[in-house]
Formats: structure tokens, sequence, C-alpha cells
């Protein structure tokens, strides 16, 4: 699976804690769209999709979230606890995320804008044409 | 002055807040770089300096920041204490960040990488510079 963990530069300073990531660096991408979701009640699951053609790099800028990832064969774990790492989920990657601490702050860089985005919103449709790649 | 707010999208939803910014529409450049500020002590100022080259998109996801920028003839302040508003900043504008609240998170979009980013780090040769454009 191409999902992985990419550290991301953090600078601790006595002025302060600042996170960095740059396209095509850190980030493997052209970052077209940013948002941050927050907030977020703790029983609540978001995601529960696949993007067909964006990539995506999360960073959990304050508290913690889970995240679960399914490339149609295989499905990870992951534990995004830190700021100082961001998880690259390539285009096709079913997703949810869940166990939002309540401080959670969490980043999401995206390689397309809203509008050129497309999903797969129902899973059994994305299992079966993962299938057929 | 050509230092501007611009409403971004918020989402509030039972299932979390979520605000977004894109490339060329909220945020009217290309995103190169994105850093965030955190942990700051409140006696702190960040900035004193002025990019040559790269335009910025700050917003306060959480919290509140004090922002002053100076264009070389003409100094404003802003508030921002909301998460549902950008502060624009082409090139060339002198600013400090200040007043850093306890929880503040400070999302910083960047028109150009850290590599390609040329500073005036000393205001008076900034001004001097201001002044023969």
């Amino acid at each position: 699976m191409d999902v992985k963990l990419i550290p991301i530069k953090q600078i601790k300073e006595y002025d302060g804690n600042l996170v960095v990531a740059e396209s095509i660096q850190e980030v493997p991408f052209q970052i077209k769209r940013v948002f941050c979701i927050f907030d977020v009640p703790p029983t609540v699951e978001r995601g529960n999709h696949a993007s067909k053609n964006s990539a995506f790099f999360y960073v959990c800028l304050r508290g913690a979230v889970k995240i679960n990832v399914d490339d149609g064969k295989e499905k990870k774990n992951f534990d995004l606890n830190r700021s100082d790492v961001g998880l690259y989920l390539p285009p096709g990657i079913w997703m949810k995320i869940f166990d939002f601490s309540k401080d959670a702050v969490f980043l999401v860089l995206a390689s397309e804008t809203y509008s050129d985005n497309k999903y797969y919103e129902d899973y059994q449709t994305f299992i079966k044409e993962k299938a057929n790649v």
C-alpha cells in the first residue's frame, strides 16, 4: 500500500513551535486545497469515501485522531497524534477518520480542488472497481 | 494598501467544523508552502521582517493573534480571531504578529518555497527600498 507516514520539519524554540510542509518536498504534490477539521464530537466518524483522483496529506496539528485506510486489498490503521509527521494518501484509498480527541485540529492538504475531485461514495463500487484495475 | 481580509468557507455541522481555502480562489496564489505556528508565549512578537517576493495567506484556526502590517507608507492592525477569515499579504509588506492567545493555532500559506523566499530583515533598508519604488 502506498499510504505512508512522512516526517515534517518541526522547529521548537523559545518563541513557539513551527511545523512546515512544502509542495513536492514533504508533500509529494502541488497543494491546490487546504482544509482544516476541528470541534469533532468523539463518536463521529468522518470520511467513509475514497477519492478517485486526489492525493492527500494529513497532519494532526493538535490532539489526536485515528485513520483507517483501505486500498481494496489491505486495511491499515494509523494513529496521528503528533504534529511533526504527515500521512500521505495517494488517490484511490478508502478512508475513515475517527476517535478525534476533543482538542484535535486536523489539517488536510489536497492535490485537487473541490470541484475537480471525484469520489467513490459507495464501498462496494470502490471494491469492484479496484478489483478490475 | 493591498493587505486584505478574505472570507473563507466554514461548514459547521453536527460532525465538526471544516474550513477550506483553495489556491487561486480564496487564496490568490499557488500554495507552495504551508506552515503552522502554535504554543507561542504571550509576550513573543514574531515576524519583524518583510518578504521581497512571497505572498502569504494567514488563518487563525484556533484562538487569536494580532498582526501589524506596514507597506512603507501606512501601518494597519488586524485582529485575527476567527477561523472563517484569512488575511492576504502581497509581497513587500513588513509584518509583526503578537498577542498570541495561549491556544492560538496560526496557519500560514505561502506562494514561495523557503529557499526561494527573500527577506528584508532590516526595517531601515525596507523603508529605503520602498521609497525608491
